[in-house]
């Protein structure tokens, strides 16, 4: 007998086939027994009859929810709904009983279901959510692969807490402290002159306090960066890296969407151009909403919603005040107090997905930036040699997966978004 | 004038076109000079006469070793080599200088250049090692979701030090320790039970004081993980993986294994199947090789070299004794002193490239194990539940990429097999 997963059973209409698994979910009237079995590929419905196979409903009478299982049957199209197969079982065997898991249909707390993440992950919510992640992960490497950019890992080991020690992860490097990668662009800027076009895709790790629904303590980043590229340039590759990883993952995940609920007119809306706005028109468009903001704020998440509410997709903010933003931003050549730096905010309060923008590529501004912010110039000796040897024009940008999935899948928090949070009450399983 | 870059060069013969770089290198007769331009994408040879480009021709007598540039000039074919392009320069600019590059075409030693990596990544080989390492991640990532495997991303910190602190990297997790991840296994067979077929792929750390040619303190590692899978399909798997892999790259970039010199003959007899052989056959094997082998003993690099040397191909070395390997793998129910597992050794003397084996899957034998290698039930009892509810044969394997780039490379170190290493020695830059 043919052995198949439930993916795909289309292919196997009449025939007998033999599946392995674990018991979803099951119903029973007096004669017939409705088995949901999943095998991670999908879930299909098997049905077992009494009087047509007595032995298999003898069996299956005593399963119980997860236990792993063999099944054979005949597929059959589903009476009512096109697309979905069933199984009229004639075989059954529990391989490994599953007593009292712990996960039953009815509600369970959250730290419950987090404690229990190694289960959670079988439920078909959850298996949806990291279908769509892997997608989402996929249609990002894609559209950089596509574009001849060069993939260079950044290291996740780096030497310096050149930003304050604050949120940043220290270990014990053979001696010496080692700090654990908040960002890999500076690695990406010496990658841009090595390659041209350059991205690094990897897990990035913040100490901070804050216990929000939008922040996880371990979670990946993709960061391209581009040799010859100005603030422009960078925008038009944000939209339209942007929209088509969101196009592709609704068109490729559309069953996972349904299940999750989400609503894919919205985000079939996701489409470059999008809107650009300045920093200053973003002040003027909050306090036109009644907020009271002031040139020199940074935004929050309220202002975020705010402001993306405005737009019917993502919207780019653009030259935010320099005191707001990292040392190594560019000044604006038109108005220095300004960075030549930009946000896109999601739709829906998801909030900002991508920042980015262009690098100060003159050797004598960085250093003076570095003085600036108080920054050991030592520390970032080789990163000013990228300035010293053949300076160039970049731009580049980062984007956190984790938000992506969070907003991809409608969900309002982002522990759902990653197979094993962790979080800074949460370090297992 | 159309900007291009270097690798669509072929598409311009004839046309006028505008490039921006890096110079790479330059020699130079009476009349003309030869720069040799590189872009990331590419380099290409631009000759300047003086006759026909005078200012260009007095510019680029200015010009040093990687300074960033802007040229123009007319696409020809090279006079002699097929699929070679030139360019005739009309004008050319210096963007920005770059005085006394520190890495000339002379010798250096290996720590000069690593204390120089984000300026050695520009030179040839590094770039292209590294465009080859790139090839092999995504034609890794491409052969399981080709198969319909799931990425779950596995995660970094991890609660416990299950098999000793010493070779673990230790970190304070707000207030806890926690550890950085040796592997994602333990997850990816939780991921197996939800997903069917799942790997994982990022980056994994080792404190070892050790220091050797094949040691990273942080490497790259891919582990896929299927349920309702025997050690004799683990097999096939890796061999299909490791062929499929290797055949793709050597296709995709010959001009870069070219470039290193690399015998490609010697990868191309790397197809599946593998020969297979038992741990016991490996010692026959290593005592007719007059080595002092016995049964209990684990195998050191030369011993792996011997092994491997006795084929033409990748051998698989399987069931070896149980008290050599890890707490986890299952016992053969033929000879239960053996293991369930098998390692693959690459040619060449390259080593282990893949480890893996079947799961205990029994969840008293699984408990019996951990007290007999004194490890902590409590630490473990989220991974016995995957035993406690609805328990599976499963198997799996573990790839570490810097090992398959050094072999498929012909490097007879790991340390140019990473853009940024990070070795016992090595934390910067």
């Amino acid at each position: 007998m043919t052995r198949v997963n439930i993916a795909g059973l289309s292919e196997h209409v009449g025939a007998g086939v033999e599946l392995q698994g674990w018991l979803y979910n099951k119903r029973a009237s007096k004669k017939l027994q409705f088995l949901e079995i999943r095998d991670g590929s999908g879930i299909v419905q098997a049905v077992v009859s009494k009087d047509d196979a007595p032995e298999a409903f003898e069996s299956a009478s005593r399963l119980s929810q997860e236990c792993s299982l063999r099944v054979s049957g005949v597929v059959a199209r589903h009476p009512k709904h096109a697309g979905v197969f069933e199984l009229a079982v004639t075989a059954l065997t529990e391989l490994s009983a599953a007593s009292d898991y712990p996960i039953s249909p009815k509600d369970h707390g959250t730290d419950f279901l987090m404690d229990h993440r190694h289960l959670w992950i079988r439920s078909r919510r959850q298996h949806a959510i990291l279908r769509v992640r892997h997608a989402i992960i996929r249609a990002i490497r894609d559209f950089f692969d596509g574009r001849d950019f060069t993939l260079v890992d950044a290291p996740i080991f780096t030497p310096n807490a050149c930003e304050g020690t604050s949120t940043l992860f220290e270990t014990d490097f053979h001696g010496q402290p080692a700090f654990l990668t908040q960002s890999g662009q500076l690695y990406m800027e010496a990658a841009a002159a090595a390659f041209g076009k350059a991205y690094c895709f990897g897990p990035t790790f913040r100490a901070e306090k804050s216990k929000t629904r939008r922040h996880l303590a371990e979670f990946w980043m993709v960061e391209p960066e581009v040799a010859f590229m100005e603030l422009a340039e960078d925008m038009q590759l944000a939209e339209e890296f942007l929209s088509e990883v969101v196009q592709r993952v609704v068109r490729e995940r559309s069953d996972e969407l349904e299940r999750l609920e989400r609503d894919v007119s919205l985000l079939k809306k996701v489409e470059a151009p999008f809107p650009r706005i300045s920093y200053s028109d973003a002040i003027a468009l909050l306090k036109d909403n009644g907020k009271d903001a002031k040139v020199g704020d940074d935004f929050g998440a309220e202002d975020e919603t705010i402001i993306s509410s405005a737009f019917d997709r993502p919207v780019i903010v653009h030259r935010y005040p320099a005191e707001l933003k990292a040392f190594y931003m560019k000044r604006d050549p038109v108005d220095a107090r300004l960075s030549l730096c930009m946000d896109v905010l999601a739709p829906e309060g998801y909030g900002e997905v991508i920042g980015g923008g262009q690098r100060e590529d003159d050797l004598a501004a960085l250093e003076a930036a570095l003085t600036h912010h108080q920054l050991p110039k030592e520390a970032f000796s080789w990163y000013l040699d990228l300035r010293r040897y053949g300076s160039f024009p970049h731009a580049g940008f980062g984007l956190g997966v984790e938000r992506l999935v969070a907003w991809i899948c409608g969900l309002p928090h982002v522990r759902e978004t990653i197979p094993f949070p962790r979080m800074l009450t949460r370090l297992t399983p």
